[in-house]
C-alpha cells in the first residue's frame, strides 16, 4: 500500500487514530482525505454517476467482478425473497471482498477446521452478504440453491444468520449488539487457549475474530459494555469492522446517533482506524486491518465509511435501501450502473476462478495445521491429549458426574448459592474447559473457582472472568466462548433479578443452543432488605416459558449438584440456576436422579397402592415448608405426598409414565398445593392451589417477609388442612 | 472559587476536559493538581490520619459538622439494620452537602413544588445518602424514627429509594443505570416544557436535574445509551456526578473496568469536568457545579474522585465499606478518626441550624415561583390554563376516550401496527402531554404523530421522540419523563421481541407506578422472513407474569382502542400493547368496553340460559381464526362461544361474576381451546387445550409458518371437532 498517510484538524484529539486511503482506486483519494469523518453531504456527492451512468469502481476489474458478484447475489436474492436488506451486502461488498479474499484463514470445505479465522456479522440483517460469501469462496453448506430459497421455509438461508441452521455460521446474529459481544467472547476463547497451549515453539492457537458492525450495534449498550471489557483485557487479535454509513431504519443516523464513535472506542483503549472512503478503496481497506493485525495489544475498530446501498442510482444513501429490496426497476437501474450485464443469479467465470483459490489455499492451511499439531502432540504429549480430548473433541471425561453426585451427598445444608460454590469448584479441576465469572457479584453469587486466577491481559490463562457490572455483555460473551467450538462451558452470574438486564443474551443461549450455565443468586424476596427492586418475583415463570432453557430452582446440596450436572451435560441447552441468599435444608431423602429428571417424590406416607390424600410441592428454599407441613399434616391421619420440582422443563421432557409416577392423574388439582416465592404464573399446570407472590416484594429483614407473605410452616400447613 | 486552573499532560487530548481544585480546605491540593485522573494508591495515601489519629476534613467548622451528620446518619442506620451501604454515604458526603446546601433548589415542605430541581440517586445502593439529606433538610417524608427503621418492615426507607414509598424520591433507583437514564428523561420532560411554556419574559420552566452515578451506573450499557443520547439532545440542564471511587463490590474498578470515563462522554458530546479531590475540597465541588451550570448547550459530566468509606481507618478505599455495616468497633473507629463526639443519631445543633435555614429558603422559593406564574397566567391566559390543568394537575380532559371509541367504530380492519398510528394519531391533538417514540423503528412500528415534529436540540417543543437504537435507555427515559410529576403521557415502541432488551426498564415502570405506554409491533412468528431471533414466543406470557404491568393483545380496531383508552388512564400501571405486523379483522361484535375489561364474548350460539359445548377463545392475529372455526363447529350443531382475551391482567381484576359471564365453570376446562401464536405457557389457567407455539419461529413468509404451525381455520376447526 502506497497511501498517504494525511493528517487532519481531527487527529489533534487523538493520537491514536488515523485515518487511511489507497489509491488503488485512485478514486476521490484526495479530496476524502482532508476529513477524518466525512460530512454527510460529501459522501453523497462520492455516488454521483459520471456522465455515462456508470460509477466509479475499484478500478481494479478482478476486484470490480468478485465485488458485484457479492453484491448482486445479494440484491437478487432479496429481491426474489422480495425481504431482506440489500443495502449492506452492497455497501460493505469491498470490505467483505478484502477481507475474505486477502485476509481470513479459513477452509471452506471443512468450516470447523480449529485455527479458522472467526467471522461474525454482528449486524445480522445483512446476512445476504454473509451468504454470498460462504457461496462464493465454496462453502458446501451454501448451495446456489440455497441462496435462491433466501428467507424460505426449510432453508438454511434464513433471516438473519443462525449457526444452528447453517454450517458454518459461527454464532446467531440479528439482535443487534449481540453479535460483537459474541466476538469479544471468541476472542477471549482464543486468547485463553493460546495462553493454555501455545509453547514458544508451538503456535498451535492462532486466529484473528473479525466482527462487522453497523449504525445500530454501536448505539445498543450492550455494545459499549463488551467493547469496554475487550479493551480491558487487551484482546489484540479482535478487529471490529465498523460500518459506518450513517443510515440506520429511520434514516440518517444524524436523527438520533452524534456521538464521536472513533473517540469512544480509543475511550475503551481500542486503537482506532478510519477508512474514508470504504467504497472503492480496496487498499485503504486493506492496508487497514493488516495495521490492526499488527497492533497485538489492543483490540482494533475500523471505521470504514460507507454508501448503504452503493450501486443503486435511486435508492444509495437512504433507508429505502436498508430493509426492502429494490425493486425490479431500481435492480436494473444498479445493474447499468455499475456496468452489470450478468443475469440475476450469475457469477462471471473470472470471478469464480478468484473464489475458487481459497478451496486449495484453505485446504493447505488446515494441513499444515495438522502437521504443526501431530509436532506438538509429539513434543508436548499431555497437552497435546489435552487439547485433542476437550478443545478438538469437546470430551467431558467421566470424573465430574460422580464427584457432583458425592459431593450433593456429603456437603451439609447452606446457602444454595454457597453450595453453588462448592459445586463449582467441584467440577473445576476435572472440566479444564470450565470457564466463568460474575457481573462484579464474586463475593455475594461466590462464583471464584479457587486456585484458578482471573483472567486479565497479562493472565488469560486463567479461568475466572471479572466481567465488571455488564450482565448483558456477560451474557453474549458467554456465548461466544461457548460457540468457539473448543469444549467450553461458560458460566456467568448475577443476582435473579438481573436476568432482565440480559435476557436477549439468554435467549440468544437458548437459541443458538448454546449450554451457558447461568448461576442466578439472591433468588426471591427472602434476600430481604434490598427491597423490591433487587426482588424476583416473575422471573421463574418468565424462564420457564423460553424455549430450551433449562430453568433450575434446587433446594439443596444433592439437587444444587443436580441442577450443575444437567448444566455440564447439556451442551446445546443452556441451565439458569436460581440459588438462595439465605441457608436452606438437607434431605436424606433428595434424589440426584429424581432432580436430574426435574421432578420427583421428595416423601410419602401414603400405602403402597393407595392414592394421596393431597400433594404439596415446591421448589428451592420453599420445599422445606411443604416438608414440614406434610409432617404436621400427616400427624391429622392424612397421606400426603412431597413433591419437588427443581426443573419444570426436565420433568415435561420425561415420559407420561414417570410424570404419572411423580403427580398422579388421582390426586385432583383441587388437592395439590403448590408453594414457591413467586409468581403464580403457570402452577395452574401441576396445582389448583398455591402460595405463592402476585405482587412486588418489600424492603424488609428475610423473616419478617416470611411472614408477611405467609411462607411459614404454619401457613403452609393450614393451607393443606383446608384442601 | 480561587482555585488554580491546572493543566496538565493528560489535557492535551482533550479541549473540552478541565480539571479543578479549590483551595477552601488548603487540603493536598498540590499534590492532587498534577493528576487529571489520580492513580489509584496517590488517593489511598491522601486517607492517611495525621499523626493524632484525626483525619483531615474540609477546614471549615460548620460545613463538616453538616457532612459528618450526613455521614454518621447513614453510618448508624446501616449499623442499626445491620444492612446497607455506608461506603457511599461516606465518600459522596460533600458533594452532597454542597450540592444540597449550595446549589439546589427545592422546597422541602412541598417536594411537590413544580419547579424543583430534580435529583436522582442512580447509584440507588447509597439510600441512606437521600434520606439523611431530605430529614436534615427538612422533609416531612422522612423523620429521625423513619431513619432508624431504615430497611425494616413497613418502613418509608426501604432498602433502595423508591418513589411510591417515599415523598420527595423523584424515582425509583437501585438497579444499576436506570436512574441516569431517568435523570436523562427527566430534563427532557424540562427542556420540553420550557420550550412550550416558556416566554422571553417569563420562564416558569427552569430547574436542573443532578444525578449522582456511581462506578456500576457507568459500566452499565444503558447509561452509554441515554448519556449519548442526552449528548445529542443538548441537554445543558442535566448535571452528572460520577461518584469516582474506584471501588466496587468486587473490589477495585481496575480488575474490570479501565476505560477513560471522561473520555467517554466526552465522545458522547457532554462536557467534562474532573474534581480532584471531593473528599474535602468543597470549593472545587462547588465550582465545578457552577460551570456545569453555565454550559447551556451540553449536558455536564463531573468526575468526582473520591474514597469510598472516607473516614473509616480500616475500611475506607475497599470494597469491605461498600454493602456491608461497619460493625460497632469500627463505627468507633470512625467516630475517632472524624473527631466526632456526638451519640449515634445525634445531629449537632449547629448543623441542624444550617440544614433548617433550607426551609424558608423552599418556602420563598415557591413563593417567588407562584407570583411569576400567577402573572404569567394572566399574560398568557390560554398557555396558563393549559399548563396549570396539564402540567400541574395532571388533567387529561374528557375528549380523548370518546375519540378513541369513535375511531375504532369508524376504522376499517387493517395492520393492529397501523391501528395503533391511527389511535396515537387520534389521541394526539387532544392530549398534549403525549410524548414518545420509537428505537429506530418508527417506519415499521408506525409510531409518528403527524405534525408534532421531532424532539431535536433546536426543537425540544416537539413530541416525537427518536431513540435510536437504544431500547433499554428508551424506556429508562420514559420512566423519567413520566416520573417528571408534569401529567406526560410517555410511548415508546419497537419490536415487540427487543422488550427483552428494556425488560428491566418496564418492570421499573410497573415498579414505580409510572404509566409509560410500550407499543410493541412484529408481535408473532407471523412477522415472518425475520425469523426467530426476531419472533416472540414467551413474550406475552413474561409479561403477564410480571406484577402490575397490563399485557395487550388487540385483534381489530375496536381492541386496538380499548387497548389505548386503558394506557391512557392507567397513570399507574405501564401498558403493553402487542401489535401485528400482518392485517387482521374487524368485528361487528368487538366490544370497546369488553376490551376494557380484558376480557368478552365475542360471538356465541348458545340458547339462552344453557351451556356452550364449548369455548375457544384466544387474542390478537389468532381470534379471527376462533371466530371463522366456530362458525364452522357451529354448522355441525355444536354450541360454540368465542371469547377474545386481550388482556388477562384486566379481565382478572374483574369480579367474579363477570369472570363467570364469560369464562362459565360449567364449560370444562377440556372443552375450552386457546389460540395463540405463542407459548401455552400460562393457558393453563384458562383453557385445557391449546394451539400455541412451544419452541423457536422459523424464517419464511407469515403464511408459510400459519401452515407449518398449524394456525390455520382448518386446524383449529379440526381441534375444536375433537374437544
Amino acid at each position: 500500500m502506497d497511501s498517504a498517510f494525511v493528517p487532519t484538524t481531527s487527529f489533534v484529539r487523538s493520537q491514536r487514530s488515523s485515518a487511511i486511503s489507497g489509491n488503488r482506486s485512485g478514486f476521490l483519494a484526495p479530496a476524502v482525505g482532508r476529513v477524518a469523518r466525512p460530512v454527510h453531504s460529501n459522501v453523497v456527492k462520492m455516488v454521483a454517476p459520471a456522465a455515462d451512468g456508470k460509477l466509479a469502481q475499484t478500478g481494479d476489474e478482478l476486484a470490480d467482478k468478485c465485488i458485484n458478484s457479492i453484491r448482486f447475489l445479494g440484491i437478487d436474492a432479496v429481491e426474489k425473497a422480495k425481504s431482506g436488506h440489500p443495502g449492506m451486502v452492497m455497501g460493505l461488498a469491498p470490505t467483505a471482498y478484502v477481507l475474505y479474499d486477502k485476509i481470513m484463514k479459513f477452509n471452506p470445505k471443512n468450516p470447523k477446521f480449529f485455527n479458522r479465522d472467526r467471522f461474525v456479522l454482528s449486524a445480522g440483517h445483512g446476512s445476504m452478504l454473509q451468504y454470498a460469501l460462504m457461496h462464493l469462496y465454496g462453502y458446501n453448506s451454501v448451495s446456489l440453491d440455497d441462496i435462491k430459497q433466501f428467507r424460505q421455509l426449510g432453508s438454511v438461508t434464513p433471516g438473519h444468520p443462525e449457526n444452528f441452521e447453517t454450517e458454518g455460521i459461527e454464532v446467531t446474529t440479528g439482535p443487534l449488539g449481540q453479535g460483537i459481544c459474541n466476538a469479544v467472547g471468541l476472542a477471549a476463547a482464543e486468547a485463553h487457549l493460546a495462553a493454555t497451549y501455545n509453547k514458544p515453539d508451538a503456535k498451535i492457537v492462532d486466529h484473528y475474530t473479525f466482527a462487522i458492525m453497523g449504525d445500530g450495534c454501536n448505539m445498543e449498550g450492550i455494545s459499549g459494555e463488551a467493547c469496554s471489557l475487550a479493551g480491558h483485557w487487551g484482546l489484540g487479535k479482535l478487529i471490529a469492522i465498523y460500518d459506518d454509513n450513517h443510515i440506520s431504519i429511520d434514516g440518517s443516523t444524524d436523527i438520533a446517533f452524534t456521538e464521536d464513535v472513533g473517540k469512544r472506542f480509543e475511550a475503551y483503549g481500542w486503537e482506532v482506524i478510519n477508512v474514508v472512503n470504504g467504497n472503492t478503496d480496496l487498499g485503504a481497506i486493506e492496508a487497514a486491518i493488516e495495521q490492526a493485525k499488527k497492533t497485538t495489544d489492543k483490540p482494533t475498530m475500523i471505521k470504514v465509511t460507507t454508501i448503504i446501498g452503493y450501486g443503486s442510482p435511486n435508492k444509495a444513501d437512504s433507508y429505502a435501501v436498508h430493509g426492502a429490496a429494490l425493486g425490479a426497476d431500481e435492480v436494473t437501474a444498479t445493474r447499468e450502473s455499475l456496468d452489470w450485464d450478468y443475469p440475476e443469479f450469475v457469477v462471471p467465470d473470472e470471478a469464480q476462478e478468484q473464489f475458487a483459490k481459497k478451496t486449495p489455499e484453505g485446504a493447505a492451511i488446515e494441513e499444515e495445521w495438522n502437521a504443526s499439531f501431530e509436532a506438538y502432540k509429539e513434543k508436548y504429549p499431555e497437552l497435546g491429549a489435552q487439547f485433542e480430548s476437550v478443545v478438538l473433541k469437546n470430551e467431558l471425561g467421566s470424573e465430574w458426574e460422580p464427584a457432583l453426585k458425592k459431593m450433593g451427598e456429603e456437603t451439609p445444608k447452606a446457602a444454595t448459592r454457597q453450595l453453588s460454590n462448592i459445586a463449582l469448584n467441584t467440577i473445576a479441576p476435572v472440566v479444564p474447559s470450565l470457564i466463568g465469572g460474575s457481573a462484579d457479584l464474586a463475593s455475594s453469587n461466590l462464583t471464584i473457582m479457587k486456585g484458578y486466577g482471573d483472567f486479565q491481559k497479562a493472565t488469560p490463562e486463567n479461568r475466572n472472568l471479572r466481567f465488571g457490572v455488564r450482565e448483558h455483555a456477560m451474557g453474549a460473551i458467554c456465548n461466544g466462548i461457548g460457540l468457539h467450538g473448543s469444549g467450553f462451558i461458560p458460566y456467568c452470574a448475577t443476582f435473579f433479578i438481573f436476568t432482565d438486564y440480559m435476557r436477549a443474551a439468554m435467549r440468544m443461549s437458548a437459541l443458538s443452543q448454546c449450554g451457558v450455565i447461568y448461576v442466578m443468586t439472591h433468588d426471591s424476596v427472602f434476600l430481604g432488605e434490598d427491597g423490591p427492586t433487587h426482588q424476583p418475583i416473575e422471573h421463574l415463570a418468565s424462564f420457564r416459558a423460553m424455549p430450551n432453557m433449562n430453568m433450575y430452582r434446587p433446594c439443596d446440596p444433592t439437587e444444587v449438584a443436580a441442577a450443575y450436572a444437567v448444566g455440564v451435560e447439556s451442551r446445546t441447552t443452556p441451565t439458569t440456576i436460581a440459588l438462595t441468599r439465605q441457608a436452606t435444608a438437607k434431605y436424606p431423602e433428595a434424589s440426584f436422579e429424581g432432580a436430574k429428571k426435574g421432578g420427583y417424590v421428595l416423601t410419602d406416607n401414603t400405602p403402597e397402592g393407595e392414592t394421596p390424600d393431597m400433594i404439596l410441592m415446591g421448589t428451592g428454599s420453599e420445599l422445606p415448608l411443604c416438608y414440614d407441613a406434610a409432617e404436621a399434616v400427616r400427624e391429622s391421619g392424612k397421606n400426603v405426598r412431597v413433591v419437588s420440582l427443581p426443573c419444570w422443563e426436565k420433568f415435561l421432557e420425561q415420559d407420561a409414565e414417570y410424570q404419572e409416577s411423580v403427580l398422579p392423574a388421582a390426586v385432583p388439582m383441587s388437592k395439590r398445593l403448590a408453594v414457591e416465592a413467586g409468581s403464580p404464573f403457570g402452577w395452574g399446570t401441576f396445582a389448583g392451589n398455591t402460595i405463592t407472590i402476585d405482587r412486588f416484594g418489600i424492603s424488609a429483614p428475610g423473616n419478617d417477609i416470611a411472614n408477611y407473605f405467609g411462607f411459614t410452616v404454619e401457613n403452609v400447613t393450614e393451607t393443606a388442612m383446608k384442601l
